[in-house]
This record gives structure tokens, sequence and C-alpha cells, in this order.
């Protein structure tokens, strides 16, 4: 929910973000009327702009909601309500939302939500910046918040996508046939020959070569070999 | 990093996240000059944009970092490389950051990074929005990025601050002048009265209120009761 938001291009990065994190309402509370026009008729408003709620009070626009969060940078104002960390809060708003709406005010650019406004929350949320003085842009304050809501705590954890290696047989046959070219390079001398096959066997293994990259690798050092070979 | 952005307002949005969350580097790469001077000379533009370093090539943008992590909505193309999830990539960057510096490549709010843009990357990072078709704002994604690398997982478990419940004596306050109150109103019928001071009784437990707001209820009982008593 935007309450008095002045800038259109913030109205616009609001709803992308909400369609970005699948969420569906956007409701606008007395936006200045040409940022609100503006934003709606941009090339490519996203259809939740066009289905945006227009309000002209905080208490109307929260009205079906359980639930009313404020956010804030906390800046001078001595709030009166529980302020939590988006990490957190964001938290307590997921396991509210399974049972009933929940409203997410942002407040005007230049201002924040008004104490007006505040009181019709039930606690505030604010974004874990660095130092206070700088507060957020409003379109990445919106998209911080939606992705933390949306945010898979699992995922964190889960290992990604396995990319198979190359197997023993394939590191093998890039071994020997780069130790080829090194011999025919003159990298390697016939004294301590067998150490450096060594040395060359336990790099490539330490290379950790992905599978689908050995036919390039192979090719390359073919072709290298055609070279160093015809001298 | 950005590489080939066009709008000012982006490079703009880039560098107040950076601030945000304690990063201190912003690298562009082929800006477009209109929307890198415009950018720069942007009232309010903060030390860290003036201070950004402009580079004509990726290969000397990431030049002195040990790691560099390609961002992308995973289109059409066919990538070569691993694609993490923000939520674990980040964790992998923090653990690197710690021991050298880690480049994040943004491309153009048109096409992305280019197939030579992602040649220099080690692999790839994506935002798990909903859907593919829609991208990001460029603004937003940086944000989004930066917050994942800052948050603190512990944030979310830690218990908010506690707010001092009232007492039971105060509690018991505010049901007698209550009670009192409804008594002189005529709520509390001589046959049930009893009864009813018990549900009252525990309705204002259930009301769990802060200590902090005991005096303003008493004196609104206060004035309340002088007024009912009146007649």
């Amino acid at each position: 929910m935007l309450v008095e938001t002045r800038n259109p291009l913030n109205i616009g990065a609001a709803a992308r973000a909400l369609a970005n994190f699948g969420f569906a309402r956007l409701h606008v509370v007395n936006p200045y009327d040409r940022a609100f026009r503006e934003a709606r008729s941009a090339v490519g408003a996203a259809p939740l702009l066009q289905a945006a709620e227009e309000f002209s009070s905080v208490a109307d626009a929260v009205a079906e909601c359980r639930l009313a969060i404020g956010t804030t940078s906390v800046g001078h104002r001595e709030l009166q309500h529980p302020i939590r960390r988006l990490e957190y809060g964001a938290r307590l708003i997921r396991r509210n939302l399974a049972q009933a709406p929940v409203a997410l005010l942002f407040g005007s650019e230049k201002f924040g939500l008004s104490n007006q406004d505040l009181s019709h929350c039930n606690w505030l949320m604010r974004i874990p910046t660095v130092g206070q003085d700088l507060s957020m842009n409003l379109g990445q304050a919106v998209a911080l918040c939606l992705y933390e809501l949306a945010r898979d705590p699992q995922a964190a954890n889960a290992s990604p996508e396995k990319i198979a290696r190359a197997s023993a047989a394939e590191n093998e046959q890039i071994t020997a046939r780069l130790v080829e070219v090194l011999r025919h390079s003159g990298y390697i001398k016939r004294l301590t020959a067998a150490t450096t096959e060594e040395k060359i066997r336990r790099l490539v293994r330490r290379l950790d070569i992905a599978g689908r990259d050995v036919p390039m690798l192979l090719g390359m050092l073919r072709q290298i070999l055609w070279k160093v070979g015809e001298g």
C-alpha cells in the first residue's frame, strides 16, 4: 500500500516488484494525481497497476486487513510501536498471511508515513540499512520487503544443481594428450619425465573439469598436438 | 559493477543501495555517457557515485577480483554457467568476500549481460522471481542482491525487543475502574453482576495491555467515570 507517493516511477516500480514476487494487490492512498495517472499510462504498465485501487484514507485502505504493518527508516520520530527488523517481521507477516490479508504500508518519498498513518498500524518494520541518515529509495524498499516475504529460507542451504564432473577415464585421456603435447614442446625433460608426468596428472585432477567440457578440451589438445608434432 | 547501463536513475539507485548496505565500490563499464554524467551530477549524488570508476571493458573492471558473479533473469539464452539462487549464491559470495574482492555484474536494462560479459564470470546468480518473463528493474535487482549479502540470518529468529506488559496489579486496577464505569452505565445488571465482572476481568487479561499504556487507559477510564457518575 503506497501512501501519498509523489513519483510515478516509484508507483510503477512498486507494481513491478509485486508482480516479480507473486503478489496481486496494490492499494494507493492519496497519490499525487498526476503521478498515479502517469504511472498507469506508462508503456508496458503492469495489469497489476491498472487494477490498483485508490483510496482517500489509510483507514479505508486497510479496512479489510487483519494486520497493518508500517515501514520506516526509523528516523527522528519517537515511535510508539514495536519495530521489527525485516527478516523477523517478514516471518510474522507470512504466518498471518495464511489466515487473513495483511497490509504493508509505505509512506511518501519525502516524509515517510505520518504519525496519523502510523496510528493505523499494528507494528512497524524496518529494513536493516547501514546508518540511519540515508533513507532507501521507495521502489527498492518495496522490492526488498516483498523479496523477504517471498524468500525461501531453505534455498540458502540447498545445494545447487550438481554439474557432472569428468570421469577418471576422461581425466586420464586429457592428461595423456597434455603430456604428449608437453613432450613435443620440450616442457618434459627426459631425466625428470616421470615426476613431471605425475605433477601434470595431479594438476589435471585439481582442475576438477566438468564432464561437458571434456570434448572441447580434447579437441583443443588434439589441435595443438597436430601443430607441435609438425615441426 | 554496472555494464552498459542506459538510465541515469538506475546508476543513482545502484549507488544508493551500495551505501544503504555498507558497500563501497561501484564500477561502471561502458555506461551511456550521458547517463553516467547525469547520474553523477544529480542533486545529492552520493560520494560513492562521485568515486565510481569507469572502465571500457569487463575484463579490466573485474581484473582485481578473485571471483566475478553475473546476475541474470535466466531468459532464453542457453547458459553455460552454474546458476545459483540468490539466497545460496550470496552465502558463497560472503564466504569469498572475507578473502578477496568479489565483483557482482549487472547488465543493461534492455539486454542484460552479453555472452561475452558472461564469459568473464565464474558463475551466475538469479533472483527468485515468479515467472521468468518479467525481468526485474535494475535498481531493485541491485538492492536485493546487496540486501541479501548484508542480511543477517540470525535476525529472522531473534526475538524482538520485549515490551513490558502491565502487571497483575495494574490489570486489576484497570478492571476495577472499568467495572465501575460499566456499573454506572447500566451495563452490569444486579442479578448477573458476579458473572459479568468475571467476564470483564478475563477480557482485560486477554487484551495483554502494555505497561506503558496503563496510565493512559486509567486516565481515560477516570474521565469516563467522572462523566457517567455525574448523572
